[in-house]
C-alpha cells in the first residue's frame, strides 16, 4: 500500500520539487512577437532621451521669443517665413535673429528658435496644405510673412530632449505583465527585442491503451484523450510552454522510454493515467524511482513525485477530472510564479447549496458563481457558489460548466447553505 | 477648417461604420491550437454518449450483483476470477453466472455483470501488478479466487453510457470564452476543431517619413515608430488580428497605393499620423473621401473616419499616447464585441489628486490605481486613482506607469480630491 499524505504535504513536496523553476532563464523576444501578457526578466532602460532632440509641440511658426515679446492683440508683430520644417529626416537650417519658419508638431525645432506660436495666434489661422519635402527637414522658403498676435516666452511650445524621458531612465521595471500600452514606451525607445522570463518546457504525456486521439474513430473499449489537449491548455494559460505531447500505450518499456525522451527535451515532465491501485499502472511500473502516494483528496488522490533522470516528474492520475484538479491545486500556482505571473489566489464564498462530503479527504467540488439578486444581494461582498454536478471524478461535463472549485475541508462531513468556503477559480 | 464632433458622436459615428462587425464569420481551429481566451461561434454537441461504453468506475470485480447479494462481514461470498479486464481496447467477453473478472477503473464491463465490488471490499486488498494486456481488454484467467465481504446493487460502481452526458447534449455553449476546462471538455467529446469567431483582420499602418524601425539607428530629425507595435499589440489584445503592418512617409500616392493594397487586404485599416492641421497631412492629402474631423477631446482631437473603396478606416493622430487613447476610446470595445468578448467596462473612482482640464475638451488622462492602507481603507468599496504624469500627450513615459484613462468631463475645469470620476482601465 502506497503512503498517505494529506494535500498540503503534497503540495509542499511538490514546491520542493520544483524549487528550481523560481529562477528562469532569460530569453529575447521581438517587440513585434508573441509578448502580450508574458513577463519582463529586465528593465527596459532608455539608452537615449525622449524626445530624442528638441521638436515642436505645435503646428505653427518656430521663432526666438525676443522677437516676438513685443507681440499683443493689437500690436502685433511681423516677421518674414524664411522656410519651412516638417517632421522628416535631416537637421533643419538655423534660424536668423528676426525671422521665423513654419514648423509642424514633432518637427525639429531649429538652431536660434526658442519658442513655437501656434497658427492659431497668428494670421494664418491654418496652414496651406503642401506636398511633404521628400528627404528633408527644411525646405526653400514660401515666400510669405506672418503676423503674430500674441508672444511667447522662451520655452513655450517646444519640448526638450529628455522632457519626457531622461537617458538612462528605466521606462518598464523588471516583472512587468506586458499590455499594449507597456508595447509603446518600449517601441517609443527604439528597443526591438525584450528580455523575457522564458517559460517551463513541459511535456505533457498520457498514458492508457485505451486512449485514441481527436482525429481517430475510437472502436470499442477506447476514448478519446482529454488529459493531453486539456493540460497542453491549461500549462499555456499558466504561462508555461508545451515542449512535447505524447501519448503512450500502457506498455511499461514504452512508457520509459517516452518519459526519458520527455525528460531530456524538457524542464518537467507530467503524465496522466497509470498511478492508481489497478493491476496494470503503467507509470508506476515505468518508474521504480518515483514516489507514489495516495492524497487525502477527491478527486485525484494517486499522485506520484519525482524525477526521470535529473529532471523533474509529476504523475497526475487519469480520469480528466481528476487530472484538471491536480493541476490546480499542485502545480498552477508554481508554473504561473515561474513565469512571473501574479498567483490566482483563493478567496472566500458563501454556499448556496448543502452538501455532503467523505471525511478525512479534502473534496474539490466543481462550482459556478451565482449572481445574487434582489434585497440585500450587494450589501456582503463575499461571493456566492453553487455546487455544479456531483462529486463523480468522471463528470467532464459538470467542469465544463464550472467557474471554480470549492475546497470542502477534510474534516467537514456536511456543510449547511450559507457556510463561508475558499473556492479556487478556474 | 474641419468639423468638431464630441467624443460621443464620434464614437457612434465609429460604431456605425464598423456595424458589419458584429456579423463575424466562422473558423475552425484545432483544439491544440491557439484558442485559449477565444470565443466559440457554435456549440460543442456531444455527438457520442459519455461515458461511451459502460465502464468500471473502480479497481475491483466485476459480478452479477444477484451473485454477491449474499455476502455480508462474516459471511463472504467466494466467485471464482475467470479473467482480467484493463481499460484497453477490445470488447470483453461475457461474464458467465456464478463468476467474477477483475477490473480496472474505466475498463468496460462485460456484458452479463451489473455490478462492480471495489477491490477494498475483498480478500485481495490490493491488486497484483502485472503487464497489461497489448492490445485487448480481456485475458486469460488468473486461476483465482475472490471473496466478497459485502455485496453490491444493480448499477453500484458502474457507469452508464451518457450518464455524464447524453448523445446530443450541447457541452460548451456558443459564446464560451475557452479556458483549460473547457478544451478538457471538447476533447473527451472527441472534437478535433473548435467553431471560433474569426477575429477582425486589421491593417496597422504607421505613416511619417520621420519614422524608423526599431533595428534602425535613427539620424537626426528621426524618431522610432511607437505605434506600430503599439497598436499591433492592441489589436491582438482585444481578440482582433493583425492582417498587415505598414510604414509610410509622408508621400501622399505612396500613402495612397499602401492603403489601397491595406484595404484590399484587411477588414479594417488603422492609420496613424498625417490628420492635423499642419501643412503635410499626408493622410488627409490621400483621402480625400474620409471623414477628417476635430474631435473635443485631449489628447487624441484630430480623427478621420471613412472607408478605402469599400473597406473601413479609421485614422489615429500619430502622436503615440494619442493614438493608444483614441485606440481606448473608439475602438477597443468594437473589437472585443466583434471578437465575442466582454467590454472591459468603465468603473467609477475617486479622485486621490486635484486636477485642472480645459473647458469643452473631455480629457483622458494618465491614472493609476491607489492600493489606499489604513483604517476605514477597505469600507468603501470605491478604488481610488492618482493622476500620472501630465497632461502632454506626448508623455509615453507616464503612460507607460498608467493603469487606467481618468475620464476628466468636457465641463469640468477643476476637480478636487475626493471628486468620482469614470475612468477605463488600460
Amino acid at each position: 500500500m502506497s503512503e498517505r499524505v494529506d494535500v498540503e504535504q503534497h503540495r509542499a513536496d511538490v514546491a520542493e520539487l520544483l524549487a528550481a523553476f523560481v529562477e528562469r532563464p532569460v530569453e529575447e523576444v521581438p517587440l513585434d512577437g508573441d509578448v502580450l501578457g508574458r513577463v519582463l526578466a529586465r528593465d527596459v532602460v532608455a539608452h537615449e532621451p525622449l524626445p530624442r532632440f528638441r521638436n515642436s509641440q505645435m503646428d505653427g511658426f518656430a521663432v526666438r521669443a525676443a522677437d516676438v515679446a513685443a507681440a499683443a492683440p493689437g500690436a502685433p508683430v511681423t516677421l518674414p517665413v524664411v522656410g519651412d520644417v516638417a517632421a522628416a529626416p535631416g537637421d533643419p537650417a538655423p534660424l536668423a535673429p528676426g525671422t521665423a519658419v513654419r514648423i509642424m508638431t514633432g518637427a525639429p525645432v531649429p538652431a536660434g528658435a526658442d519658442a513655437v506660436v501656434p497658427v492659431e495666434d497668428t494670421d494664418h489661422g491654418t496652414f496651406n496644405r503642401v506636398a511633404a519635402p521628400a528627404d528633408t527637414a527644411t525646405t526653400a522658403a514660401p515666400a510669405d510673412r506672418v503676423t503674430v498676435a500674441r508672444g511667447r516666452a522662451v520655452g513655450e511650445f517646444v519640448r526638450e530632449p529628455g522632457s519626457d524621458v531622461a537617458a538612462g531612465t528605466v521606462v518598464l521595471p523588471t516583472g512587468t505583465v506586458l499590455a499594449p500600452h507597456h508595447v509603446a514606451a518600449a517601441a517609443a525607445c527604439g528597443v526591438a527585442r525584450l528580455a523575457l522570463v522564458a517559460p517551463v518546457s513541459v511535456a505533457v504525456v498520457s498514458t492508457g491503451s485505451e486512449l485514441v486521439g481527436p482525429d481517430d474513430e475510437p472502436g470499442p473499449g477506447q476514448i478519446f484523450d482529454a488529459n493531453g489537449p486539456a493540460l497542453a491548455a491549461a500549462v499555456r494559460a499558466a504561462g508555461g510552454r508545451v515542449g512535447l505531447r505524447l501519448s503512450l500505450p500502457d506498455d511499461p518499456e514504452a512508457v520509459r522510454a517516452g518519459l526519458e525522451r520527455a525528460a531530456a527535451l524538457c524542464d518537467l515532465v507530467l503524465t496522466t493515467g497509470g498511478v492508481s491501485q489497478g493491476a496494470y499502472e503503467v507509470v508506476k511500473d515505468a518508474l521504480p524511482e518515483v514516489t507514489f502516494r495516495s492524497v487525502a483528496m477527491q478527486p485525484g488522490g494517486p499522485q506520484g513525485l519525482g524525477r526521470v533522470g535529473r529532471t523533474p516528474l509529476l504523475a497526475f492520475p487519469g480520469n480528466p477530472v481528476s487530472a484538471q484538479v491536480s493541476f490546480v491545486v499542485f502545480l498552477r500556482e508554481i508554473l504561473r510564479a515561474a513565469a512571473g505571473l501574479p498567483p490566482v489566489n483563493r478567496v472566500r464564498a458563501v454556499l448556496d447549496d448543502p452538501l455532503v462530503s467523505p471525511a478525512g479527504r479534502r473534496q474539490l467540488l466543481r462550482g459556478r458563481w451565482v449572481r445574487t439578486a434582489g434585497p440585500g444581494a450587494s450589501a456582503g461582498s463575499t461571493p456566492h457558489v453553487a455546487v455544479v454536478g456531483g462529486p463523480g471524478s468522471h463528470l467532464v461535463a459538470s467542469m465544463a460548466a464550472a467557474d471554480v472549485l470549492i475546497d470542502v475541508p477534510a474534516a467537514a462531513t456536511t456543510l449547511e447553505p450559507g457556510a463561508e468556503v475558499a473556492v479556487w477559480p478556474l
